[in-house]
Parts: C-alpha cells; structure tokens; sequence
C-alpha cells in the first residue's frame, strides 16, 4: 500500500489532539544543555555557515556545486559521519553521511533520514544592491535603511539574535544543515547519542527541479533504507511560531514563447498589420490564468484530492498572519479576497497555483524602440496538489493552449514553420515534480509531533502541506516512506529573491529543534 | 485657412491622373549629368556618408549629439550653406543651412526647406552580434549568412549596388542627408542651380519624440519660412518602386507598470494569494488592445478623420507586397487577415495602433526564480492618425485603465499607496505629436509628383499617408505649410533594429531624386 493512499485515509480530528509522552530524554535538561553549547559557541557556528555560504551554488553550475560537495563531506567527517557522495548518471551529487553504531544510542530501532539541499537558486548582484550574493554579510536586522553590516570576527559574544547573516542559501537551504550538525556537536557535548540511527541526505539541484533525485533514489535504495525521512527545508510560520510540515506541493517550470516576425519591424511602418508577439503572449496568458490567480486550463483541477478532515482542522487552527502581511508586503488586496473566496493565505495554498514569475520581450524603459518584438517569452512555474501529475498537468495544458488557436511546438520553430502556421508557440518545461500529503496520524508524524513540543514546551503549528515545494513526492514515490518537513528558518528571509538572510534566532531555535529529534523520536 | 482643413476638400481621384508637365530643365539630361558624376564619385560619397555613421547619435546623450551637429555643419558649409545651430531652450540642436541668393537659378520664386533628422534609435551591440552599431560596415547584401564584408578602400568602382552600408541610422536618417548633399554636389559639377530657394533643417531629436521640435519652429519662424517642406524620411515602397508620401502616422510612447508584493517572493509559499504583477499587467494589456491589432479603449476612433476619395485611390493602387512580406518576414497571418478584415498593409497603416513594443518582469529562461515578482512592465507606442490628439488620447486611455478596476497614478507610487488600493498603475506618457496627410491635390503637390516622375522617366506612387511617424503634424501645425515626404532608403533596411543598413543603390537613386526636385520644382 503506497503512503499516498494511507494518507487519504480520513482520521478526523485526532492530529490537534495529541498529547505529549514520555521521550527517551528529559526534554528541558536536554534543551538547557544544547542552549548552554551554542551559548558558548556562536560564532563558530555563524563562521561555519558562512565558510559554506561563500561557494555559489547554482545546481547548473556543476564545477561550483562539485566544491559545496567535497566541503560538505569535510563537515559531514568532522562529526563522525560516514560520508561519500551518491549519484545517477550525469546528476549533481548528493552528499550522503550515516553515522555508525557507536555513535547511536543502543537499541536504537528507527532509522531516519535528514534531507536538506544545498544548492540554491539564481542570484543577480544587480538585485542585491551591487553586493555579491555569495559573500555572506552579518547584518543587524531586516532588509531596511537602518540595517548595518556587523564583524563577525570583532563582534562580542553573546551575538544579538536579532542579527541576520545575508547570502544566497542562508535560509534555503544550507542554515538548517548547519543546524543539524551543530545539533550533534552540542549532544556530543553534553554526552546524549542520537536515539535514532542518522542518515543524511544533502540534495544538489533542489533549486533546479530534483531532475535526477528519483534516480539517485532509485540507485541508493538500499544505502537510504528508512523508517521516515525529516526534511529540513522551508520556513517557519509568519508568526515566528514552529510548525511540523506533513507535504508540499509539486512545482513545475513551463517557459512559452509566441513569435512576431523574423526581424524586428518599424512598429509605424508595419504596426497593425505584422503579427505582435507581445500581445500574442498576452491572449495566450490571459487564457491560462486570470489576474486573481484562477486557473483557466480546461480540466486543471480534476484531480485535487479533497482535505481529510484533521487536515482542515489544522488548516483553520493556523493563526491569522493576512492583516499582518499585507500591511508588511504593502498590498491592497489577496487574490483569494478579489474573487469573493477566502483570503487565508493555507487556504490558498492548500490549491494549485499559476505564477507568471517573468516576462520579456524587447525592451521597456530607456532602451525600448519603436519596434515590433521578433519574440516575447513568458515564465511559469506551476504549484501543484495531491493528486495532481506532472504528466496530466502537461496533458491539459498544451491542450487549452492549442485550444486557445496556437501551434505547439517543443522546440524552437524553424521559419517554415513560422510562415505556415498562425500563432506558433513554443512550450518548453522543466522536469517537475508532483506534490504529497503524509497523514498527520501515523505513528511517526505523532512522534516528531511529540518530541518537537517537548523541546519547545508549547505545541507546535501542525501544516497538513506547505505551499513551497520540496521533493516530497519523489520519496515517497520511490521509497514507499513517510516524510515530515521541519522547518527552521524565519518565514520574512527573501528566499529565492534578493537579500536572502537567516535571523539567528531562528538558526539557535532550530539547533535545539534538531537536537530533540535525533534524540526524541520515539514509536 | 489651416492646411488641415485643405487636406479635407475631396478632390477625386484626379491624383492619379496627374501628368508630367514641361519643367525647368530636361530631365533626361539632368539625369545623365547627375549619374555620371556619381559614377566617378561612388566611394566619396560612401565615405562621407561613413564618417557621419561613425558619431553615436542617441537623442539623450547630448554630448554626442554636439558633435553630430559641428559635422554636419561642416559638411553645409563646404556646399556654400550659411549654416548654424537652431536650438530653443535646452533642446538637442537642429542643423539649418541655407543656399544664398547667388547659389541659386535667378528668379527662383519659391522656397522650400528639405528636412531629416540626424538623430538615431538606441542600440545594443548584443543584438548586433557584438558589433558596435555606430561602426559602420560596407557589406554585400542583406543581412545573411552569405553576407560577407568588404574593405571599401581597396573596393573596385564602380560599387556593386546591391552592396549595404551597416550602421544606426544609415537608412534612418543619415543616408539621406548625404544623398541630398551629393545631389547638390552632381549639380554643381554640372553648372545647373537650383530652381528653388534652398532651405535645409536637420532635426536632432526626431528619434526621441522631438520633444522640443515646436519650440524650434516656433522660436526661429522667420528664419525658416517657406512655401512647403520636402522630409527626407522612411523607406521606398517594399516593391523597390519610389513613392510620394502626403502624410504619416502620429505617435506617443506609453509605459505601465504593474505592482505586487514589496519583495520578490517564493511562489510556493505565497503564489495565489499574493498578487502577481505581471497577472495584472497582462490583463491590463488585453482590455486595452487584441491579439489582432483591435485597440479596446472606449472612443479611441472617434476621431479619426475618414479617407478623402482620391486617398482612396491612391491607396487602392499600391502594388500588393503582402504576399512577398508575409513570406520574407516568416508569418503565417497578419492582423488585419485574423479579424475578417483587410490584409493590406497601406490600408492597415491608415487606422490607429497600439503596439507592445517591450515587455519586462523579473527574468526568463536560465535565470527564472520561483518567486512572485514586485512588478511588470509593459512599453507600448501608439501610431496615430488624423485627427486624433495626443490629449484626447491620453485621456481616454486613462480612462479605459480606470474602467478596468486600476488605480491610476503619474509618480512611482508609495508603499501607502500600494497598500490602500488594490490594483496600482504606474503611468508614463512620452511626449507624442499628432498625424498628418496634406491634400494630393495642391500646386506644390502636383509639382513635386511631377519634377520626380519625370526624372524617374515613370510614375512614382503617391501614398497618403506613411505608417511610420515623422513630425508632420509640428510643421503644418506651427507653420501652416504643406509638407511632402520624399523617401529614398530601402524598406528592408531594419530601420529601428539591429543591423540597419542602406542599400547602394537607394542612395544613388536618392541622389537623382533629390537632383530633380532641386531643379525641377515649378508651381
């Protein structure tokens, strides 16, 4: 029986009922212990991160992300770790660790796999102020006027946790890898073994769709066997609360491009009559997805499995962050708000989505020219929910698109092509991934649920999915495991944008959280 | 009685049957005369026309501008002009020049001023393969992977005439410039003076909206009185045939940009709930103009003048292009051909039209990021006809993005505006100038009809109005005076766009054409 059908098995409400038991260790002694270590070794552990933060790496880069690797190994050893590299093909690598026996509490019975990502997304120093994304920079606070750089090496102990390290990745995704190793150092410490046997699994093109990561799973099936994997990746809620992740959504890439005429014409001489390719991507968008984030591709909604009813229960139970942050984004209305629906922002994401992410054609501002555009291209990524496919998705996209009176092409149209045809458009997608929901009620999601809230001497939020994607699917999918997303990291740190930044505190939070799970998972 | 109204009288479809008429000289002769020297002089002429491409020519940089103008005021000079700058306030200069009294046939009783512009569009050299647009480069045809450069210096004469000339502004507007100064050249080399009083005025902003042009007029009206202008701009017909052009097309440059969040953010966690800007740009831009060219802004048309009865005619008689166009431009429709409508393209150029000549929103392709963008823009320039006004324009265009639900604003609105309006539009207007069509049928008109077709030894084609936009409106405007435009370049000259070029043999052709109406004009 795959995970995806146990997790369609309605469980009402229990996901909000549970309670703490008894965990292997005394939760607030342990916490005191690893809070006393970071204490005692803060900037080590900022020094750490940073050293890692400045090697770019865009997974298509594979010379940058080679080097993350063979330092990642490095750290992985340092720690205790049996560590190599996994691959499939022509794939970037993944950085696998496992720590021996002897270095696991006896009797351990569970074996889990930590997954995070170390690769990260595209950066343009143009963005980011002329500053280089990857030289991590420690900043006083959020982005804003009054934020000043800080030395790390002249900075006096204990650091101001409201402090922000900048680069690309400090959020996404390599600060919770650094949190996880921190974690074992501060049980190193403090003398407690891990009650679980530890695998790490430090994926390299995340941020460029996990093309290869269902080989190297299928590959290294054996070297990953597990009774559940913990991903560390995304954000905490808005609320600075934690939250225990039960899915993400799938994303997929789509880039369209429509054609005007070979060359770029005089737009007085030939305006009105030679097709325009910006407004041909204008139709061709406007019959894909309305301005209030409606999906208009016939049959996209076919297959999204309804919520369980512990999922909705969780979903209303999140705390309201929309006033909030609409007042800090600075805009006027939500899409859900627009359409007369809901504008809660899980709820929202509890859908698929549409996102035009790019646009060009020509040029606007002081370069633009009295031209009709050659081309124009837009950029998409779609979101999707359980029980979506990648493969259906595909399906009923080029559908409507050729329903719409265009000609799909899947490679760039020759001029034959472009004469013979009247709107001709290139479809090009990336490898996606679909999305995946682990039920809230087995017995592995009450244990994180258990060991998380006894660390934090409070109940964490319970998400039945998150909006962003990870892999999820594909673990499941191919490993037939439950997975639980973790995350740590402060939900306003510009991930995937300019600025990306990790808040200490968040960073401090999550060494404890981690702590609690290689210590605390008990079922 | 203002011109425009003239232009209004209908006068038949006696445009048509015009018929040459004795002129001052003999054409054929005059013919003879000018090819000859322009036989012997072929790479003088190529080498001017070089030195003038080689100056970078870009409208706002003003420094580059000034030396255009001390250039080309030495080139006047060495004709026998008394030349000087024309300015008014801060404008980029115009060049004016006249011929004195005794430069010219005794007894010459009108006087014209012969105008282009030296001014040219933006380029970059990455659309040029790398190479610098203000570098000019004689070459063997157009462009293709079969054109090769040649050397001129070593080049054999005479010049194979189906060579080009690569450079910004060699056909738009420098190529004519030198064509009518060469022409004056061949006469004098001849001993024939002109039959007219000779005025030049060489705009320095045309490119950039001429912005200051009226002020121009206006300030030095004396100094440029005459009794009609001859405009050196535009291309031949796309049949290679000369034409006579009574009018052209208006023009306004108009840029929106749409807002979402205050920062970039991930489209997973926030996509359909956080408005995407470039969702709202594309449905600004359907609601204000269709795939097929149909401009959507309530009362747009209702000022277009309709076509007099011998506009008609004249239209009705251009040869058919389209066919060859559609296919050397690689498009399998054209706008007008979707709608049901015409597919000519002389009558598609008569109506208004609104063209997306850029579009930007964060990034496509390899540099795409899974994040909702702050904001989208979209350049858009309208062509305008008779009797259509900018004002009128701008005001119901603005009031067609009100009607769509958007919140219009003039200055890059603040966060507090962001926030307390739902769909915020950020926009800018350049300044424009109106269309223009002078009748067919007025003295100067049928004298300058004839003094061509004569020299051409067959009858030009008169067009009513060009597609592209040269500020005649300004001229008949502010001066009250008729105005013809004579074009001599090449229509596949990529006017606008990477690797604009003049044809040889539309500069030898220029060259005679304006050697007739110097001498030939009797009204």
């Amino acid at each position: 029986m795959s995970l995806r059908t146990i997790a369609t098995i309605p469980v009402g409400v229990l996901a909000l009922a549970l309670t703490a038991q008894a965990a292997g260790a005394d939760p607030a002694k342990l916490r005191q212990e690893v809070r006393a270590w970071r204490t005692a070794h803060e900037k080590e552990v900022v020094g750490e991160l940073s050293g890692l933060l400045a090697l770019r790496n865009v997974a298509s880069d594979r010379a940058d992300i080679q080097r993350n690797a063979d330092h990642l190994l490095g750290m992985l050893r340092r720690r205790g770790f049996q560590a190599r590299l996994l691959t499939a093909g022509d794939a970037p690598p993944a950085v696998y660790g496992e720590i021996p026996a002897s270095g696991v509490a006896p009797g351990a019975k569970h074996t889990v796999v930590f997954y995070a990502h170390y690769d990260g997304q595209p950066a343009d120093p143009a963005d980011w102020g002329g500053a280089d994304p990857w030289k991590p920079v420690l900043r006083t606070g959020a982005p804003g006027p009054d934020t000043k750089d800080v030395d790390l090496a002249s900075a006096a102990a204990p650091l101001n946790p409201e402090w922000r390290l900048y680069a690309r990745s400090a959020s996404d995704d390599k600060g919770p890898i650094v949190a996880m190793l921190a974690a074992l150092d501060a049980l190193k410490a403090a003398g407690v073994k891990p009650a679980v046997n530890i695998k790490m699994f430090l994926e390299g093109e995340e941020e460029d769709g996990s093309t290869h990561l269902t080989s190297i799973l299928q590959e290294h099936r054996d070297t990953l066997k597990a009774d559940a994997w913990i991903l560390a990746d995304g954000p905490v809620h808005q609320t600075r609360k934690m939250q225990v992740v039960f899915g993400a959504r799938g994303v997929m890439g789509l880039e369209l491009t429509t054609y005007g005429p070979a060359r770029a014409l005089h737009s007085g001489h030939y305006g009105n009559w030679a097709p325009n390719p910006a407004a041909l991507l204008v139709e061709l968008l406007a019959g894909l997805r309305g301005p209030n984030g409606e999906i208009r591709i016939a049959g996209f909604e076919d297959d999204v499995r309804p919520l369980t009813e512990s999922e909705k229960a969780a979903a209303a139970a999140m705390p309201p962050v929309e006033d909030a942050l609409r007042q800090e984004l600075a805009v006027g209305w939500t899409e859900g708000m627009m359409e007369g629906g809901t504008e809660r922002l899980l709820e929202r994401v509890m859908r698929p989505a549409l996102n035009i992410r790019g646009l060009q054609s020509a040029q606007v501002g002081r370069g633009a020219r009295n031209a009709i555009p050659t081309e124009a291209t837009a950029s998409i990524d779609f979101r999707l929910v359980p029980d979506q496919t990648p493969e259906k998705v595909r399906e009923r996209t080029e559908a409507h698109i050729r329903s719409l009176g265009f000609h799909v092409v899947h490679e760039v149209p020759d001029l034959e092509t472009r004469r013979t045809h009247a709107k001709v458009v290139l479809v090009r997608w990336d490898d996606g991934y679909a999305a995946a929901r682990t039920s809230m009620d087995l017995p592995v999601s009450r244990a994180v649920i258990r060991a998380v809230d006894d660390m934090l001497g409070e109940p964490a939020l319970r998400v039945p999915m998150l909006g962003g994607s990870v892999p999820v699917s594909m673990f499941v999918d191919t490993l037939n495991v439950p997975v639980i997303t973790m995350p740590i990291v402060n939900h306003d740190n510009s991930q995937h944008a300019a600025h990306e930044n990790l808040r200490l505190q968040n960073l401090w939070d999550g060494i404890e959280v981690f702590a609690a799970l290689f210590t605390g998972l008990d079922w």
